[in-house]
């Protein structure tokens, strides 16, 4: 029983945090226990409105608190192309870099035989629904390569091929900077796959 | 503008902690996002239940939800010997030892020309009333090696003396199972002066 009472249950809190072990989350609750009343007020109040408010978009389940979110209600945005994307973080990277001017789909996660999660727990019904609707002419699949976001990417290409759509899916190979020396068996696998000609 | 607004505002939050840069606030944000509503809560009630209940013990200026605290009320403890320390943080790192049965007395910093803290900003006065007291024997300066923590023990020693005390100062010199080969210049220094006889 090193901490009083009320700095053991926030030290606690701060814990459960992902890359938050315990001398981070003691590091975080004294820094609390130093910022005035107004700040720490104003820092609960952040809390609990993101999460009051923040809702996934009924269109593009991505979180926003509009609902539709700001990307789907922007009418700059073209609306026949449709990026799919397994959470609502990628969308954010992706906006980040400026290229993308189309559409979301947020799946809310990946198909994973191991952790019972398919098809039906993510928002594939909602995004056949979208294409359905007449006016998308090309899904750019932006998944990770990874054997989740493989699989679902094989799920997904076969239900949208009868479509007759234009399906894509982002391109895998060297990251920029980096040195062809150190990269892995597979990325070079896929970087020779996927040449280009210049 | 890539992140809904209460969004942006709660990462805005969670970068001012230490330690804490845009990715993790990023994830932070979201993991908050993931939570279900009572956790939000909770949380948000634990950081404003601790900046609310949490002060200063009016002894030794340790961090508590009591007055006096739990280490000054506790009477087991022996009250002939107060370890000084700079800050609440240190007392934790002290009592997890379990080695230390007496008293402390933070003096919530150290004195730093440099950031303009002379003594008058710690709580100098409050230690030199306690020893005056009569009880005390001993006074431990539990104070970093650095230049403030020099500073400051020769302000202290300085101070205390005249009022035949022993003062002594916890050991430098290597860490326990750190390499000699690569202990720096001056923990070397200081290992070698505080030699003791076998």
């Amino acid at each position: 029983m090193y901490y009083t009472p009320p700095l053991a249950k926030l030290i606690e809190q701060f814990q459960k945090f992902p890359g938050v072990g315990p001398k981070s989350a003691q590091r975080m609750a004294f820094f609390v226990l130093g910022m005035n009343h107004d700040s720490v007020k104003g820092f609960a109040a952040a809390l609990v409105e993101a999460k009051d408010k923040i809702r996934n978009c009924s269109h593009c389940f991505h979180l926003s608190a509009f609902d539709p979110c700001e990307i789907c209600s922007n009418q700059k945005r073209e609306k026949q192309t449709i990026c799919v994307v397994a959470e609502s973080r990628d969308v954010i990277a992706l906006e980040r870099t400026g290229e993308f001017r189309g559409l979301y789909h947020v799946l809310n996660g990946l198909i994973s035989p191991m952790e019972g999660r398919g098809p039906d727990e993510l928002s594939i019904r909602d995004l056949l629904g979208r294409v359905q609707g007449g006016e998308i002419k090309e899904i750019i699949l932006a998944i990770n390569p990874t054997i989740e976001g493989d699989t679902t990417v094989l799920y997904l290409s076969k239900l949208l091929k009868p479509l007759s759509l234009k399906i894509t899916r982002i391109a895998f190979g060297l990251p920029v900077g980096s040195d062809l020396e150190y990269a892995d068996d597979s990325t070079l696998s896929k970087a020779l796959e996927g040449r280009r000609e210049l």
